[in-house]
């Protein structure tokens, strides 16, 4: 008997984040910082994670959704599963009446993300390796294969894509030692949540630059006097030379960014991250042109690959900031990666959440390591919320990622933490009532 | 004690239309229509109905996540809603946590959908008036108080749309009466779909014909040659003066879309529908660049108004084919019709499915009373399958809808229709097992 998966189970797992407006910002005032959890099981024993990251309500939708995919992957042979998991996302992306709830976008988008990562997971366990080290050991012709490309060929061909993993192989090695060695470099979000008082903002921004960071980011764009007052104090709190990124969440319409932007220059923000609705390619792109040289950067909400294309045919972003679960998972930024590289546009993953630090440090190590080849203007997002709950959590020395070699995706979570959260029946949400 | 809303239900139902592969085409080889079904009900013993269109499977999600939206309206006065349909639009699609899981687009955003249409219904009902009508003897400054500026300013200003409604006033009653008189143009999907045989193709084609209709529509991209095959019985059977269009239902990508319409422009396809990826703006606009004079056309699955700004900006279409149901209500549909009358594309609403084109007839006719002002390269998708299941149906005569006078969206469905099909207990699919 071939060995086949027996059980794809959803779990709703909410941290009550909003009760210290940790995660606050002009979108999302009070987030319950959650998670769609997935374990996949099969019949010898072996076990994959996998996760949806949400903001509280509508996380039983995203396990709904989880839970009409399991059907489909249900009794595949794990070995089938394995060795074509290209195969394998799009039977999830692909099947012709799931489609239609996105195509290929919100919340059965995720859903197959947190599927197609959980079969990650399962492999990189098998492997006894880390993502990022699993991905950085396979042939450019192995990583070609991963990517469907339908509907990128007009920007990236096979045949490009490969010559750009085969660009960067010779330093592979090089590049891999060096990542152990040194880690990767990341920024803080940690004193920039707009719930946050004055003297908290300014003492976090203290500690950031105590710790290590040259880069902090500050929420923006909800009150126009407010973000002046916080980005003269944080400026004046971090001095002159740790560059300041600025989020506004979506906040505003094209021609409200450029105006409320211009006025901010000032202070010389390095970054506007989310000025306008992420679906919003040329808008991005007008923004860009109009707040040079303020670098544009978005992704966190970019749906799938067929975005991350426009955007960079469009030249509309400096910095794409990828997510591990807004997209069908690791194959789909497998591509991004590769669009990335071959517009020369530098990947900074959107981190955070739920286990975001924990998934995105492998794309961006396998980023360098094999694709693009560089950190150079390169950070992972990183926020120290949440990381304890997680079996191989993050760590930061220096303002940057230590390395992880413990195998698997990064989102397996202790068992008793995410028998505390689940709701609405955990000890944690039952406390509550 | 003031009037409020008592109830959001919702119900999973679905027709088993694969078993004789109606709606079959290219990326929906075996749909089963289904809609997720939304019932408001008030303390004054009001409803209002509402729908969101799926093609099965998912449809089970769909519901989850209109359930998830109820807590956000259950409660609300009723005069506060109808008095402002516009925040309740709003309140559905800006919740702080739900928000995430879209942002505007896929399931969630479907959901809203459902629920803002279904207070349009009561609304409707209410007046005792159809919704084309109920819109069309609004104020222009009435209208425009519908719409969501926040991110279509730079292609929209308020003040444009108020020129747009103030423009089209004058001849608002004599339109009303003509479309009374006359009803307004049609379209057939009936013939086309690729499960069917040469056969049946040919004589729902010269049906088609003897029924009124000058322009029909084919199914295409599954196989070059079945295409050609096909498009030359079709052209054969309605003769020289029919329109065909054509629609690939996202087939293709951009490169190949060029090629293969190229090899099809022999047979002068009329338009050609979801060449590529929904999403992909950019390729949209190279595809109508290469194969004019075919029109491009899009939009059944266009997410949100965010993407049709986009698809209007980048001159990516000929023809913007908006959905009752994809997007967030009568609202966002509002908004979506001035944004084509701004640019001077015509609207032809995709319809089909289970209550679409109950549901966009009422769009079409008041944008040519109260919009755009004309009928002019403008023509009504249309299915002939599960009409019996509406309370009010359409009446299609010589190749025209018939203007509906009674009141609502046209999403109501008879009670014994939504309980033989609901999904899985109905008795049709009891029967099943």
């Amino acid at each position: 008997m071939p060995e086949v998966i027996t059980a794809v189970d959803a779990v709703d797992v909410r941290f009550p984040t909003s009760r210290e407006l940790d995660g606050s910002d002009a979108m999302n005032p009070e987030p319950d910082y959650s998670a769609a959890y997935v374990t996949i099981r099969t019949s010898g024993g072996g076990v994959g994670f996998g996760l949806a990251f949400t903001v509280g309500r509508g996380n039983d939708v995203q396990v709904a959704a989880i839970r009409a995919l399991a059907p489909l992957v249900v009794g595949l042979p794990v070995a089938e599963v394995l060795g074509d998991l290209r195969a394998f996302s799009e039977r999830l992306t692909g099947d012709s009446q799931l489609r239609w709830l996105g195509p290929h976008k919100g919340v059965i988008h995720m859903a197959a993300g947190a599927v197609v990562n959980a079969a990650w997971d399962l492999y990189a366990r098998r492997e006894e390796k880390p993502l990022w080290r699993l991905l950085a050991e396979m042939s450019p012709e192995r990583l070609v294969s991963l990517v469907d490309f339908r509907y990128l060929r007009d920007a990236l061909t096979p045949q490009e894509a490969l010559d750009i993993l085969q660009r960067a192989q010779p330093g592979r090695e090089q590049r891999q030692r060096d990542l152990l060695a040194r880690g990767y470099p990341a920024y803080t979000t940690t004193p920039g949540w707009l719930g946050y008082t004055d003297e908290k903002l300014v003492r976090l921004a203290k500690e950031a630059v105590a710790d290590g960071f040259d880069l902090i980011k500050l929420k923006v764009g909800a009150d126009h006097d407010t973000d002046i007052h916080r980005l003269a104090l944080a400026r004046e709190a971090v001095g002159p030379h740790v560059r300041i990124a600025i989020d506004a969440n979506q906040a505003w319409g094209v021609d409200q960014a450029i105006s409320w932007l211009t006025s901010l220059a000032p202070y010389e923000p390095y970054w506007i991250e989310e000025p306008t609705s992420p679906d919003d390619v040329l808008g991005h792109a007008a923004i860009r042109e109009a707040v040079a040289p303020v670098k544009v950067a978005t992704g966190e909400h970019c749906h799938n690959q067929v975005m991350v294309k426009q955007l960079l045919q469009a030249q509309a972003i400096d910095i794409l900031q990828l997510d591990a679960t807004r997209v069908a998972g690791v194959n789909e930024n497998v591509a991004i990666l590769l669009l990335a590289a071959k517009f020369g546009v530098p990947v900074c993953p959107h981190a955070g959440g739920v286990g975001l630090c924990e998934m995105v440090q492998h794309l961006a190590m396998f980023d360098y390591v094999a694709v693009s080849g560089s950190t150079r203007g390169r950070v992972i997002e990183y926020v120290d919320h949440l990381h304890q709950h997680f079996v191989d959590p993050v760590v930061i020395r220096e303002g940057r990622y230590v390395t992880p070699e413990g195998p698997g995706v990064g989102a397996r979570m202790h068992p008793e933490s995410v028998a505390a959260y689940t709701f609405p029946d955990g000890p944690q949400w039952q406390s509550e009532r």
